[in-house]
């Protein structure tokens, strides 16, 4: 693909400065610029890189003021951030292509689907399965029984949905990504054996939530586990059985949700985060990479810690951690001072 | 499916107080209670939902006192949540009835399978697999060559089981989980290059074992990694090279066991948990999520805590972290105090 | 297989002492040696085993000196623990011969490949693909458009690769890695939504790099995420978005890094290590266990603990953390002998 500053700058609605029939084939960043790409400048500490960068197009903010000679070619936006997202929104709808029914895929006759849908090859299409329209299901992905899916979504190769869950529209799940698979229910028994507890639940994953690579979201053990709108989940998450997350929050990789927990919405929970579970958690809240969550948590609490606590109190406490072994010193050196004063005191 | 309360009620040498003709087609848990859905009423704490729940059927232990009218039929029975727990087994066996061979799957013409096998598309059995009676091995699931599995062994969709490993009887493993993929061996070589050391041993799962998904178990570099009786891993757990597990231990999700680690009976080890190598760690030990074991850990043990320490004490020290700044101003305190004493006391 | 000890002292130009005509078709551990095994002694403190093992011949250093009779032929190498290795190597040649192309595999016509192959039933070979010789592509395993992949690596089943993504030459990617799925990377939106940034870049893994199990390897937004010649990571490991390793590389199990850090070459990181992103960390660093890295790190440093901090100074807090409740006892104490002394020397 190969494209102008012309007409990028009309698809944009941008004004050009400079050459309007220099072309570009692929995008790059600033600071690593070459001939025949374009880039952006949005964050001000990037400006420095615009007057030596061999990007031949770069996108602008309408405010942007050169201090100096800029050789490449500007195209000045409303928000240069947001544009240049939209460019890289075309170029992957060009480069992605993925349509129509490959060879050796299995789809059973009770399955249903919308238009313009693309099966790979060795996907599987379980009974009475319901694809919408624009529905991508890449090589090696398997969906179960009943499982329903909506329009535009792209689920990639190698993942597993088991029966009966649900996914929205608009969803994006990257390979390896298991939903669906039991939650980890077992009864004890006698002589310290364990009864399994059937998992008959569901996961239902709302519109335009994104999962990452080899996350799991277990089935609820009776009624849905429940992913809301707009969730992002990143690599390698845990979430357990009957887990509920509120809609736009997003979750850092490796983090794990025990079982019947509920979260708020709009939350922003860092990596390597544990929750246990049964616990509440508000609307808004922060928590910090490996923090271990064991109560709930309040509408905007920021947290840190294991178990954790508000994120000021933990660094504070942190610093003085670190001090602990002077703290101690002082502590004894205290006591002599207290033991000789002691004696001067009391007379022998 | 459809039944009366009588065939529930017959099914789990019941008895019934109310309409024996009453049907129900669904489970709900009773705070959630459904009409045309039966429920259970175990824990104490939740009697208050039978007087409303909209279920048509509760299970109760046979000693329940009601203290008001109660709408729905009553089935009393000696264990309410063990008759429900099985009643949710017979809702298990009549939906998942996968059997036969489906087309598109691979199985090595040196393979063996016992009767009434589901092997689905996409599945490869690899030369002298052995699959015992009922055994079912869902689509894309690969199978070593040499793999032996038990009877009534259920493998969902997406598991990688390599090579000479053995899985036995009763064991349940889901999607994406990986047996018997390399140990984790490299020796050092010249230029900070290493060599990597063949793993040339096995996995052995034993009876009744239940793996979560995208679990990883390391075949040993010599000898055996040992996953024993009644053993339940939950999801994304790391098992290294040459570990082994005691009988009806269970393991919260997103723990890992470094190599050759020798874990008891009977313990319960939370999520996010660590282990480095090479320790023996007791039977019935307990050990809180996020706990970091750096040496060997003795019977009964309860740790918490990286480093892991008795979780009491771990829970007074952690008291006293949040209080380090209110300790350090204290110490600055007495030490001024202290001065202020020498001064008095020692005359200018 | 079955080898004489004079076939193995000849393979690996070492001296026998005992019978050469002795055969071995297994290998086994000294300590758990068996008859018709091979065994080695490197390490002096498993000396001891040599005088009862049933190994029928072990591999002993040149300068091993025997205390007490030996039943089991030697053979004495310069370095029993390297030639312990070679033979290895040997053992897992001759078992694992998988070559040609099997049934239901799916090859685009576009795709080249070098000689002796192996593409096993299932694997999806997309467009453009270029493998190798003596590339060995397991079950199963998606190898996406424009993927490149070197002269002898191994992929085994269930690995999922997607588009643009470059492999390099001696690696092995066990099953259920994910290279080159989208990074984390997501823009607020009003109405606190988020909107996806396409991921464009890709992933470029250099020569002798082994990746474990179920770890994911997040594609560049723009440009690469670059593992190294010879870097190792263990299972379940997150590699973000724009991360670099540096060459040598080793990394334990679970851990995680966060986009755009860069990992300096020769580091050992231990398991479930979590980076925050955009962190420089130097060569031959060295990080605990569970450690949290916040910041960027220096050459040579070894770090403990979250947030990171010197491992011995760690170690020296963590001793007065697990005392804070005496130290706390011992303040309260010097309080009180304070205001005693105070009482003294103040007479009312």
């Amino acid at each position: 693909m190969e494209f102008t500053a012309k007409q990028i700058a009309d698809f944009l609605k941008g004004d050009i400065e400079g050459n309007p029939d220099v072309k570009v084939n692929n995008v790059t960043k600033i600071e690593e610029g070459k001939s025949e790409t374009i880039s952006f400048l949005a964050n001000p500490k990037y400006a420095k890189y615009i007057y030596n960068t061999k990007s031949s197009i770069v996108l602008v903010n309408k405010d942007f003021q050169a201090e100096k000679n800029i050789n490449a070619t500007l195209i000045r936006v409303d928000n240069a951030y947001q544009s240049f997202a939209s460019l890289l929104d075309l170029y992957v709808q060009q480069i992605e292509v993925k349509k129509g029914i490959e060879k050796f895929s299995f789809i059973d006759e009770t399955a249903k689907s919308g238009k313009d849908i693309y099966v790979g090859a060795f996907a599987y299409i379980g009974k009475n399965v319901k694809l919408g329209d624009n529905v991508k299901i890449y090589p090696h992905t398997y969906i179960g029984d009943n499982v329903v899916i909506g329009n535009n979504t792209t689920i990639y190769s190698g993942v597993n949905i088991y029966r009966d869950c649900k996914i929205g529209a608009h969803c994006t799940i990257h390979s390896g990504a298991i939903i669906g698979a039991d939650g980890f229910g077992f009864a004890p028994k006698a002589h310290d054996d364990y009864k399994k507890i059937q998992q008959i639940g569901n996961v239902i994953i709302e519109d335009s939530v994104e999962i990452g690579s080899n996350t799991t979201i277990d089935r609820a053990t009776m009624g849905s586990t429940i992913i809301k709108h707009g969730v992002k989940l990143d690599n390698l998450i845990q979430i357990g059985h009957n887990v509920i997350i509120g809609q736009h929050t997003v979750m850092a990789a490796q983090t794990g949700i025990s079982g019947s927990t509920k979260i708020g919405k709009d939350c922003m929970i860092g990596g390597q985060v544990g929750m246990a579970g049964h616990l509440t958690i508000g609307n808004e809240v922060k928590i910090g990479a490996q923090t271990g969550i064991g109560s709930s948590i309040k509408d905007g609490e920021i947290l840190l810690g294991s178990p954790a606590i508000n994120i000021r109190d933990y660094q504070r406490s942190y610093i003085f951690f670190k001090r602990l072994p002077q703290m101690n010193n002082k502590i004894n050196e205290l006591e002599k001072e207290i033991a000789e004063l002691k004696e001067k005191i009391t007379p022998a």
